[in-house]
């Protein structure tokens, strides 16, 4: 039951949530021995901030459950390739794992560059199309 | 009056608020027009958050005083080299101008190649001894 497919759809739900209040669609998760202890979804309009980002929320969120800043046995379950602000604070947080639906070429972090922590392993393609078609459908829906 | 010089001693005011927390001593201030509207320094282990450095609580809280997401007319004063984090954050700003007490060889955005909004002004070396000292004997009496 719990495989990163379950967690990417508990991610893109998220993603739904943002899509409702017409944000940019990008929701995440963080799991901590098969459980959800964080949700997260883009707020930067509503929040009227540009740190509001899923990943952002999430982090605090899930630090706040585990009563650490750290979050080393945690993996994040993330629509989007996180962008370079939200890779710095993945590195800070030494999160062990970070699944990512679709890769965002252009302010993803990984065409940037950015390294996450060198113990964070990161895997990319996880239900990837639905990922990728949601934020790709609420811009052209924008035009 | 309003020279770079006085605004980064209020940032080095707020850095002296985080080490009487115990936290790392960095703070920040953004000023619009002459006018400071957001201060910040690092609360990390207070509120157990890695996202809580200086300058994402003040780029928060500088959105939230102009009723809108981008700085676009406003300057930042560090005295220390933002991380990749908040060079991030601060490139979804929008924000004029960012202005460096000491450098961050290790940890600072500039030598990890991270480039802010190609329409941010960096200046850095206001008050570097006083912002540096500040660091280096908070670490040595950790020791």
């Amino acid at each position: 039951m719990f495989t990163p497919e379950y967690f990417m759809k508990q991610a893109l739900q998220e993603a739904e949530i943002a899509k409702e209040k017409d944000e940019v669609p990008i929701g995440c998760v963080i799991v901590f021995k098969d459980r959800i202890i964080a949700r997260g979804h883009n707020l930067t309009e509503q929040l009227n901030d540009v740190t509001a980002h899923a990943e952002m929320q999430a982090i605090t969120s899930a630090a706040n459950f585990l009563g650490g800043k750290y979050l080393k046995d945690c993996t994040l379950y993330v629509t989007l390739e996180p962008c370079v602000m939200c890779a710095g604070a993945l590195t800070w947080s030494q999160i062990s794992k970070v699944v990512i639906g679709a890769r965002d070429e252009n302010r993803g972090f990984i065409n940037q560059n950015v390294k996450l922590h060198p113990k964070t392993e990161i895997v990319s393609g996880i239900l990837e199309n639905e990922c990728s078609e949601i934020v790709k459908n609420f811009f052209k829906n924008k035009r």
